[in-house]
């Protein structure tokens, strides 16, 4: 959208605290590397406007989810190292190597299969290897380990630059499955060839320096998530998300709102329409239990959330602020994606990744970010 | 995203199903016009593939929610009346006029903003008037439609070609309230000229043909939503999403899966890894609840949903179907929007808009949409 008469919200992505955000992990992690996870376009705030800002303050290693967005992501970022968290899914290999794009290798056939494709082509391409260690989600179990181990010419077609794994609790300090997984990472690796370790992401860079290891993986941390829930949020907030007010609408006898008229109103009071609703992302689970912020105050939503309209209780508002065509605040620095997760019972990430396609968007703060 | 082995999952839209239920609605509306609601980028389906077939089967009249999307719809239906339900938002004017927009107009600051805009234009552009009748969500209320009433020279400079109102509750057929929004429209449109009329939407065509009036505005019925909540569904369903495998992991002892270990496995399973998140509009409430289908059979999502992978049991499918690179039917004629939704706690609704955007999309039907 270029046109602000026109929006019916305004997405501000603050790309200058991305980079700051990033900056301050790599800072805490050094020696140990700072990659950038940008997968689902960056957590929905935009690849080709952050990639760019990232690899200018010095970040080189980049993960994605599929090869679709390792692609995109070349494009963007023509020096960096790319990795491709899902794998090749079977016949996209040649992609692979055309974008020169690195496989994270999560499964015995997917080895195998890349070994086979690798022996075709000429040198040996670069490949992270992923060890399941309690996850149970991708990567090389103990046995597949062992098979690889004893079969040493499936990895001399490749070259193993890293090794990695997941942690399942890293957001719980106290989660005993965190020390686990770092043992079990340390004792799996010793199949393989040594390389550069990694286990933690935004939140396990948060517990502690055993866990940093050769490169850490930020994604959430980055786009001002808080990688610590329940304790404050070390990172800078990076989206402020306005709704422009279609209506106020004065009510002054007892009535219901919105559909399956699941809100009362009882006395005189102020209703202001603004022109977000679940299509955009702002999910419907905030009927009844969101809030906005306008003129400082904070406004609870009303009503169920409806496709593209979401109704507030602007009654104690001045008209000043609360009129057709001004803004509501439905995600900002006082009331951030974690907040508005909380509300929706959901987490931060999905609000960032469900980001609608409607908004008008403005990336801010990127000239500053390579200094 | 242009080639299937690459793609994370496939969404195959049946633009012919859509095309089906609208000449169905339409039939069973007739006399009265059937519109289509092809807002939020048709429900999420795809705007520029399905209009262009909806106005080549004989359907006149659009809605959208912004004035963007009438700027985009205009592109793919140049000989439509394309309705913006939001109206002006102020300073977009011009938008409408330049591309032959109607704007529904939602209160009397609306309608005196566009009355000023029309003075100074020459001819009196048609526009819609939207009448609030008990959801006090959008439209003219009746101390408004008063004031209205008793300057005749506001609407001198416009051409009323529609009045319209919204039910709260139309999926509830037992609700009081539908009655009493049809008296209240009624009522309360004595105010204007005598025009053609509007209240129902999909669940409105199944209250009876008083609803239906001078025209309906169907768009969940088009896209095989369940207009009748609670009983069978009369409309043909429209979309299949299937997700790929990344990887097929055998477990033996007891362990946990995913983010949170939220999910605990006891004895020898199978799982499957579907490169399907949260990113991809495939909720993170179905974490432990959304099933999935694949060679006949149903499977569980096994532990939480995360952001770009899906993990389910498929402990008793035959290999040949599961296995990497095969496929699991996340949504299909057997287990459709509705359905998926229960399981998500939210509307069908819901899961069409949020639908993905890394998704290999197909539409399929086109061609013999028109006959």
């Amino acid at each position: 959208m270029t046109d602000l008469s026109r929006a019916t919200a305004l997405l501000t992505i603050d790309v200058g605290a991305v980079v700051a955000n990033w900056k301050r992990l790599s800072a805490l992690v050094a020696p140990a590397e700072a990659a950038a996870v940008v997968k689902a376009d960056c957590y929905g705030l935009g690849m080709a406007h952050i990639a760019p800002a990232l690899f200018a303050a010095g970040c080189r290693s980049f993960f994605v989810a599929c090869v679709e967005e390792g692609i995109a992501l070349r494009r963007c970022v023509p020096g960096a190292m790319i990795h491709v968290l899902n794998g090749p899914l079977g016949g996209d290999e040649a992609e692979f190597a055309a974008h020169g794009l690195i496989p994270v290798l999560n499964s015995l056939a997917q080895i195998t299969g890349w070994s086979s494709f690798a022996k075709k082509g000429s040198g040996a391409p670069a490949v992270a290897v992923h060890i399941d260690t309690g996850m149970n989600r991708l990567g090389l179990s103990e046995p597949e380990l062992e098979r690889l181990a004893a079969k040493p010419e499936i990895l001399a077609a490749m070259r193993p630059i890293l090794v990695m794994s997941h942690l399942a609790c890293a957001d719980d300090s106290d989660s005993p499955l965190n020390a686990r997984q770092l043992t079990t990472l340390r004792r799996l690796a010793s199949h393989l060839p040594a390389l550069p370790q990694s286990i933690a992401a935004s939140s396990g860079i948060f517990l502690g320096r055993g866990f940093h290891l050769g490169l850490v993986r930020p994604g959430a941390a980055l786009y001002g998530l808080n990688p610590m829930p329940g304790r404050p949020n070390p990172m800078s907030q990076v989206i402020k998300l306005q709704g422009k007010i279609v209506q106020v609408r004065d009510v002054d006898s007892p009535m219901t709102v919105g559909y399956g008229a699941t809100h009362r109103v009882e006395g005189k009071r102020k209703l202001a329409i603004v022109a977000v609703g679940y299509a955009d992302g702002w999910f419907r689970s905030l009927s009844n239990r969101g809030h906005g912020m306008i003129g400082g105050m904070k406004v609870p939503v009303v009503g169920r959330v409806s496709m593209d309209l979401t109704t507030f209780d602007v009654t104690d508002v001045p008209v000043e602020h609360a009129h057709p065509g001004g803004l509501i605040e439905l995600i900002g620095p006082g009331h951030g994606p974690d907040h508005v997760a909380e509300e929706a019972d959901t987490i931060g990430y999905e609000i960032l990744t469900a980001l609608g396609r409607r908004h008008h968007r403005r990336w801010t703060g990127a000239e500053g970010a390579a200094s």
